[in-house]
Order: structure tokens, then C-alpha cells, then sequence
């Protein structure tokens, strides 16, 4: 985390968590002594429950070792002093010479001697880039010939599972002999070890490591010491500590939610309540001080204005199942923005417990009364997100606080394909978490885009196929730094993508009533031409009308979007066939049509 | 580079570029017609060289490779139409199912008669993660067996390089095979090659690849054709396009004049202006509107003030050779801050002519009747950089214009250790380029640096040993993102660490003159206790004068440090021995102890 130690103390703290460790050199940096940072964290109720780390310590010659001794004297006292219980202890990456279990367990056994003399415990640890130690099933040979009650192991789940060791061989330690263990998830990269440990580890659930497995293992084995985090992380180090607690503190639930359902033997375990992922979404709410410029759009598309809401300067527009709010109210200033979503799900009831239990700050909206009270949490990035129990039974009963709505238009969508939101590069993976562990939804897939301002990374969120065959899908893209930098949120627009049945007619009928839709180039259709074998007079209406094609193995995809609107666009989807993507080709082609838009708005 | 094709097209000629390779994504998102790019092109004075890329074209099966004709049909019928020459085809990645060299070659030809019938010729590229093709002597061989006249070979210095392939056989391809050349230079990092050529690419210089010697070797085989840049980058995507294709094309200057002094016996090659690494640092200037904070620093260090300058707010102050140049000139609302640094040259004529030559930005100050005229370039990041000759003579020339300064103190450092420099992570790579380029400074190591703000990553730029046994050493820093987003450069200042024969002295003459060093904190001096087996005394003596310590195996190293003014603090090092580094293990906590001194300030 960033901040000083004591800093990151409080954010611990506030997050909830029962105890830290304490990593050497953010003491040596501390401008408090050791007796302060021992009385903060009794103050704070957080119990200090590692020293680390001692490198380098075995594996040595007799020169080298007195040399050991002697360090290792200094800090046992200090964690002594600290009322620190455990040092880690890793395994040699810089001085080993001697590539011999029985050297190692000999002077792990004096480390053990000296360490017990002040009353503290040595946990060892085979990092995975140490010089003969790599591996923790030998790294608890060691432990076992040192055969010293002060002596035992720290399980790092990195390690081990960066290496592709097997974790089942956990179980074969005896669990008081595990005196500490450490997690961190990851994203499989190719890339040496040791950089990937040091920049690119993740709270769990966030990567791509079986943790759930892993802690199963150590679990079976019998180990009962803290579950701690040893996350390495070039973003965490630069932003809010308070909030990347919060954050990890929520990473370890989701961890014990999953190993309590996976492991129901395991005694002891706290589960979340149950709930199901979000079966679609019921509402998107755009915010703005002024709205009138997407009310426009709206009406030019074919939505029905539902009227205006009883009590508040809101107003609802329809169109089959998409229901977007638009919000004038606390506003000022603002452009059209992606303020909420709502999705709606089988029990709100138990998401509303799951998400307390999270400790998902809770957004506060003011009722009145005979209005319906939604419930709604905050996601990273400031989105509101509700949620509301779903219903065959047409609109939902919130709509009925809309007042002097038009008649019915026929529809001209069927309901929210997709939603798109822009995430600072920060904050991406505590929204994925957010979302993966409040909602159920799962991070299907990652790509990236060249964009004219840079590369744009998306991953994609989404729940399972509901029993009308819609899914809820959130692709969250991340803008390139350069871009965050310049506050120009217009350059990584969010967009709503509706489907329907026939976007050509959509396109023709917005047409008719003044709404010109975005101008794709005319090298994209010649290059359409070339890689597909398109019948001419579908490509000449797809030229004509200005809409996107792809198509894959499973199906067809035709799309076709809105100018932007403040930081919102729209976008329209025709689904055929299985197709399950979101023409990932085209969103490049799309970003530079929408820069020449823009700049053109810009120059007039 | 980031913007439209347009875009790149005008920053390509106006950085000096004889012509471009079209990359085909750019050109189907382009709203202009491909005779439009043409005519532009063409009023640019730009040629373009190559049209890029076709993917996927051999190794398939008939099925297959009918579709392959018709695509590539388009294909070279458009660039036929924009006057371009060459087509690039890529070994197959996706679609291979046959691993046969007669099979390949059978297609590559199929395709030259293509090609040909649109006037056009096809440059055949084995990629570094090719299917069955990725090793560039293979995809001669297939050119071999092809024995088309419109089918040759595309080199890529990546592609070849990365994978660890020696150059050395290309000498064995006739220059007029060799249809087209691309130069990207990258570091050496353990990562898939994939992801590594996609996003890491660099300038040539500017990574770990002998280009010189590639070079040597495309033009021993007989080449003649353009110089091409293929440079992948996360960070040029999102950057101005104006200023990274000026970087480019000095980085191509840069290794033109390296392989024509490499090989003298290859014709045709203009070397740039001969000129030697700068042997010292003549004086560095901190400009600010109030600049009397300073002021009172260097006095209370034992500085001796030379006096103001006889025409502008400007003032002197001078200990040993260093020399600080004070500049109220121009600094409306500015904090103290570094705004140049003058190097002493052997031969500042030819200093000129190389920058000049390297369309490096000219520094422009106004002169008065007999007063030194000095050149001066700005360098990336806007720090201008200035060169004297040198002389052994006492002052240099330049000072006697100051006037009214007091009688010279004895002095308390020796001259300029080193000056450390913060630089934006989009500027790095260009910093580096300039410095070595334009100066002959060699990019000696780098390293990163936990900060609470952040890890920071250091770069170090430094000169060869002087007769004095000094040298030029430029420390670069990169503020991690979210720091830089905040514009809070006091979080991360530059300094100017001078030399000195004993720091503790100056240490405590700055006391009894009232000026406190920055505090190190206790935790500090209990952890070099217990790593190194230092005097007591000396220890004591560090603790008490809060002298930052280390040692390796060339020497000691001695280190204290002001407080911030602005974004400048000033550092007093003593090197012991050999000892050529510095102190990284101690940033870390002096940025700690910045940022307490910071906010205490911003406290009160």
C-alpha cells in the first residue's frame, strides 16, 4: 500500500482487518520507534503477526553464518521488542554456497536457538527464485531435519503455484508446523518470476491462481495462523491506502466464501449470504445538469417518453425492455454521464445482506413515501449499482412514479445488450472484484484495442445466459494514462448497447426522424468486401446505413451507434446466430470515427 | 504513433522522414480516401514504402488458399492504387496446417504472379511466433524455392533478434532479395515474445539490441532499400506524434552514424559530427520567481555568493567547481525548480554542430554586448542543456559577468557529483536517446525504488571518468502515474548532489549556521547496526548528523540532504574507495522522510 507504516496501520484498521505484517523496511523508513508502532496497532486493534523478511540466512559458509548470527540477533530482539511473534526467514537467492539440506537444517536449528532465546519463532520460506530453494516441499525437508520446536515453514501461495508445484503435497505438513502462510493471486503471464512477484501479484480472485484449491490444502493440513495477503503491486504502491484495504479486505471474504462452499468438512469458515448473479439489467441512469440534448436521441430513435418522475427532476424513457432514466437532480455541472445501473436479480433481499456483508458502501437516495426503496451500492469509480427483484409480470413497480408519459411507442429494441464503462487504469481490478464477488458475475474474457489516443484494455464481466436466452454484460474498458491525464473523459466515452431484432430498420427509422447515426469510413466497407464474402446488396445497405458487421464461428454480428453525448453513447446490436462477441475489430475503427466527430464538434 | 494516419503522415514529414510504411488498420479507420493519402503523401514529399501487413497467406490448404488470392487480390490492387510498391506478407500465424517449405514456396508464388499483375511485389517476413515459419533463414529459403521476381524477404531486426537468431547469414541473401528492412530496437525482457514485440519496441539505442551489428549485415548483403521503423509502444500510441516521430528519426540518425563508424568500408553513410562525452558539470541553474529561500540554503552551507549578474535577475554562488546559477528571469508563479545545467566539452563547436545536426531544439537567451554567448538545446521535459569548453583555468569566462559578490569562502564540497533528474514515464526513452545521442553519456544501470508515493524507476546517464577522476552522472527518475496525474512535483523532487572530502564537516558547519539537514530516521541507524559491523563511534557520529550510509565492495558512501525548497533539495556525498554508485538502498527511506518533512510543512 502506499504511505508511511503507520499510515497503512489505519487503513488495515478501518478495513477490518484482525492484524498485518510487518514488512522490515517500512520500519527502518518509520520515523516512530518500534514501541510506537507496537502501542498504534494495540490502539487500533491489530495484532502484529510477522517480521519480514531475514534473507539470505542458510545455504552459507561458517564466515558468512557468524555474519547471519549476528543480523539475525539484532532483529529478533527488535520483533521481540514489537511483541512480533514470527520472522520470516526465505530462502538463500544471494550468498548460498553450499547446496546441502543438512547445512541448511543445521543452521536454521543455531537460527532456531537464537530466535527462541528472545522468545520468537522462525517461519521459512522457499521464495521461487532462490538460489538451491525453490520448491516448499524442500524447503520442509529443511525444516524437518533442523527438527527445532522454533523452526517450521511460511506457505506463500505464489511461490508455489507460479512454479507449478503441486499444492497437494501441503497436506503432508503437519499443520502446527505451517506457522505462516501468505497469499497472492495472479494473472498468468509469461515473464520471468521474480518481476512477476515483484509488480504483478493480485488479491484473490483477482488472478488466475486456484486459491480455492490451495487453501484447501493448508486447511486439510491443519494449519490455523492468519490469513495474510502479500500482495506485490505496481498500482497499490501509488494509490489510496484506506481503499486497497478495503479492497483486500474484501478479496479475503470472497476467498473464505469460496473455500466454505467448496470445503464443506472445513469447520469454521464464514460464508456470504447466497445469491444468484443478475439475471439483466432493469435500468441505466444517465446523469447530467442538462438532458435534453440525449432526450433528443431518444426520441429520434423511437423510445417512448414514460414522463416525468413525481417528486424529482428524473425522466424515464422505454423501448422494449431498456429503461433509461435520465437525472437532472444534484447535477450541476455535470455532462451526461453513466451515473447507475440496475440490474435485476432473483432475491434483492439476500444481495442487499451479501453486499452489506461485503461492506460495499451503501448509496443513499431519498424516498418519499409510497415510493418504492431500492437498493443500491456504490462500485469503484463512483457507479451506483441497484438491484431489484425480477419480474415476468411487464414494467417494474418503480416506473409507476412517472407521471404524464406519451402513449406506447412500438418497440424498437428489445432490452440492454450490454453495458460499456470507462475504469482509470487504478481502480480496474477492485471493480472487476467488485462485481465478481457482490453480483456473481464472471470476467470472461480480455482484449485490447488500438485506439488513435492509445491502447485501450477491456475485459468483460458477464452472468450467465438467463431463461430468455439475455445475459448481463459489462465490458469495462480501461483509457490509456496519457488519456486519463487529460481529463478529456470524452475521448473513452461509456456506452449503453441495446439489441434488437433488425438494426437496419432502426437505423432507416432514426433516420426518418432527423437522428444521423456515426459515419464508419469508407475503406472499412472496402475492407469488409475483401475479407468476407458478403452477398453486394447486404454490403451496400451496411455502406449505406453506416453499420459495423463481424462474424465468427458461432454467428453474425451487425452494430450501430450514436454521436456522443457528453461521456455516453449508444450503441445497437443485432445478435445472430451464437455470436457472443462485441466485433472487438471494429471498436478501433469506431474510436477513429468518433475522434473525427469529436474533433469536428470541437472546430465548429 | 497516436492520431490518425493524416496525423502521422504530417508528423512523419516534418520530423524529416523520406517516407512511411502504411499500417493497414490505420488506413480503414482513415475517413480520407486511399487517393486522398496518396495525394497527401505526395505533398508531404513522403514515399510510401509499404503497405502492411497481409497476415496468414501460406501454409494452407486449397480450400484456404483460395480465399488467401481473393483477399490479397484486393489488397494489392489497393496499394497498387496508392502508388505503393511493396506489399508485406507475414508468415502464417492462425491458419497453417501444412509445414512445408515446397507448399509455402508453391502459394508465395501463386501470390508474386498476383502481385505482379497489379505492378506490385511482395515482401515475405517470418514472424518471431510464425506457426512453422519463424526464423527468418527459413523464410529466404522459401523465397529461394518461390524463385518469383515479385517475391522477396522483409528483415525485422525484432523478429530476428528477440529469438536469439544470428544475423550473420543475412550476408548470405543478395541485397536485391531483401525487398524490405524494419528496425526496432527493445530491452531484454523475459517475457512471450508476442506480448514483448507488441508493446515494448523501442527506438534504435535505446534497448538491448546490437543493431549495429544487424546493420553491418543487411548492408554487407547488399541493401539498399529504406530504413524502416517498426516500433510497437504502449507509451508512443497515446503520446504526441509530432514529438515522437522527431524521436524517432534522431534515433535513426543515431544508428546511421554508428554503423558508419562501425564500418568504414560501407559507402553512401553520413556520420554525425565527431564529439567526446562532457568531462564535467560547469554549473547547474535553479530558476524561480523568489529564489531567496535558496539563496539562504547555499549560505548556510558555507557558498559563497559571486555576486548578480550586470544584466539580469540573475545570481552566482560558487564552492569548489560547483557552481549555482540563481534565475528570477522570466519565472512568473514558478517554485524553485531545475532549469538547466551547462556541461564543460572538449569542443563545444562540435557539440553544436552534432546537436544541430540532430534537430535537438535550440535554446535561445538573449545576449548582450560582450557577454558569453553559450549554446544551448532544450532537452525532452524542457530542461535546457548547455556546453562550455572546458578549462583547467580556474572559472570559466562566463562568470566575470557577475558582479559584487563577497570575498570567496573556503569551499565545503569539491564540485557536481551528480544531478538527478525527475522525468515523466511518457519522456523516459527520449530523455535517454538525447543524452546519449546528442552527448555521448552511456545509459549505465538502472534501478527501482520503493517510494510511499510509489516505486520510482531510475535510470543512470553518466560520462566517462575525467584526467580529475570525475565524472558526469545524471540519475533520471520516473514518477510512478498516479503521482505525476496529481502535478505534485514536490513529491518527487530533482536534487544536485555535490562531492565533498567530508560530510560530516559540512554537515556541522551548516548547523552552527543554522541549517538543518533532512532527519533519517532512529529506525535507520539500528538497521545499519545490525548490517554492518561499523566503529560505534562513527556510527554515533551518523546517527547524530543523520548521514545516510552504505558500503559494498569498491567502498563507502557517505550521503546527507537538505530540505525541499520548491522541487530542488541539494545532497553532500563522500565517496570512499572505489564506490560508483548511489545509495540506492537509502532513497527509499529518504523519500520517506521527505514526505514527512512535507507534510509537517503543509501542516503548519
Amino acid at each position: 500500500m502506499s504511505g508511511t507504516l503507520v499510515d497503512k496501520l489505519h487503513a488495515c484498521a478501518a478495513a477490518g482487518f484482525d492484524g498485518v505484517e510487518v514488512f522490515e523496511p517500512d520500519l527502518i523508513a518509520a520515523p516512530e520507534s518500534p514501541d510506537e508502532i507496537r502501542a498504534v496497532a494495540e490502539r487500533l486493534g491489530l495484532t502484529l503477526d510477522l517480521f519480514q523478511p531475514l534473507r539470505d540466512v542458510e545455504g552459507v559458509d561458517a564466515e558468512e553464518f557468524a555474519r547471519v548470527l549476528r543480523r539475525a540477533d539484532a532483529k529478533f530482539a527488535l520483533a521481540a521488542r514489537m511483541g512480533i511473534g514470527t520472522v520470516l526467514c526465505c530462502s538463500n537467492v544471494a550468498t548460498a554456497t553450499i547446496d546441502d539440506d543438512d547445512t541448511s537444517a543445521a543452521q536454521l536449528r543455531a537460527l532456531g536457538d537464537a530466535a527462541a532465546r528472545h522468545g520468537v519463532r522462525i517461519a521459512f520460506e522457499a521464495l521461487a527464485w532462490g538460489r538451491y530453494i525453490d520448491d516448499y516441499r524442500r524447503a520442509w525437508r529443511v525444516v524437518e531435519l533442523a527438527a527445532h520446536p522454533a523452526v517450521g515453514v511460511c506457505l506463500d501461495s505464489f511461490h508455489i503455484l507460479s512454479r507449478g508445484h503441486d499444492p497437494a503435497a501441503i497436506r503432508d505438513i503437519p499443520g502446527e508446523r505451517i506457522f505462516f502462510l501468505q497469499l497472492a493471486d495472479a494473472p498468468r503471464l509469461e515473464l520471468d518470476v521474480l518481476s512477476w512477484s515483484r509488480h504483478h501479484r493480485l488479491f484473490p480472485g483477482e488472478g488466475s491462481f486456484d486459491l480455492v484449491d490451495f487453501m484447501g490444502h493448508v486447511l486439510h493440513a491443519g494449519y490455523t495462523g492468519p490469513w495474510s495477503l502479500e500482495v506485490f503491486n505496481d498500482t497499490f504502491r501509488q494509490t489510496d491506502a484506506a481503499r486497497t484495504a478495503q479492497h483486500a479486505h474484501r478479496a479475503l471474504q470472497w476467498l473464505e466464501d469460496a473455500v466454505a462452499r467448496a470445503f464443506p468438512d472445513l469447520p469454521g469458515l464464514s460464508m456470504l449470504p447466497d445469491s444468484a448473479a443478475p439475471s439483466g439489467v432493469d435500468f441505466v441512469e444517465i446523469k447530467a445538469e442538462d438532458t435534453s440534448a440525449i432526450e433528443v436521441q431518444l426520441a429520434q430513435l423511437g423510445f417512448t417518453s414514460r414522463g416525468r418522475h413525481r417528486t424529482k427532476p428524473v425522466t424515464l424513457w422505454t423501448s422494449g425492455r431498456a429503461r433509461i432514466v435520465l437525472n437532472e437532480q444534484h447535477a450541476r455541472g455535470a455532462v451526461p454521464h453513466l451515473a447507475a445501473i440496475g440490474f435485476e436479480v432473483d432475491d434483492a433481499a439476500a444481495v442487499s445482506r451479501r453486499l452489506a456483508q461485503l461492506g460495499a458502501p451503501r448509496a443513499w437516495r431519498r424516498t418519499y413515501a409510497s415510493e418504492e426503496r431500492l437498493d443500491a451500492a456504490v462500485a469503484p469509480g463512483g457507479t451506483e449499482v441497484f438491484w431489484t427483484q425480477a419480474s415476468d409480470a411487464g414494467d417494474p413497480a418503480w416506473t409507476a412514479e412517472f407521471e404524464h408519459g406519451e402513449q406506447l411507442r412500438p418497440p424498437v429494441v428489445r432490452g440492454v445488450d450490454h453495458v460499456s464503462m470507462t475504469q482509470p487504469w487504478q481502480e480496474i481490478d477492485e471493480t472487476v472484484l467488485f462485481y465478481t464477488a457482490a453480483f456473481g458475475l464472471r470476467a470472461e474474457s480480455a482484449t485490447e484495442v488500438p485506439s488513435p489516443d492509445g491502447l485501450v484494455q477491456s475485459r468483460v464481466l458477464a452472468g450467465p445466459p438467463s431463461a430468455m436466452g439475455d445475459r448481463v454484460r459489462l465490458p469495462l474498458n480501461v483509457a490509456p494514462p496519457a488519456l486519463a491525464g487529460h481529463g478529456d473523459n470524452g475521448a473513452l466515452p461509456q456506452h449503453i448497447a441495446f439489441t434488437c431484432d433488425n438494426v437496419r430498420a432502426l437505423v432507416r427509422g432514426a433516420r426518418e426522424r432527423g437522428l444521423d447515426t456515426l459515419r464508419m469510413p469508407p475503406n472499412y466497407y472496402d475492407d469488409l468486401e475483401a475479407r468476407f464474402d458478403l452477398d453486394p446488396a447486404f454490403l451496400a445497405e451496411l455502406r449505406d446505413l453506416s453499420i459495423a458487421y463481424d462474424r465468427d464461428g458461432d454467428g453474425e454480428y451487425l452494430q450501430a451507434y450514436t454521436a456522443t453525448v457528453g461521456q455516453v453513447f449508444w450503441e445497437f446490436v443485432e445478435r445472430r446466430g451464437a455470436y457472443d462477441g462485441f466485433g472487438a475489430g471494429n471498436a478501433g475503427i469506431r474510436l477513429t470515427a468518433q475522434r473525427g466527430s469529436r474533433q469536428a464538434g470541437a472546430g465548429r
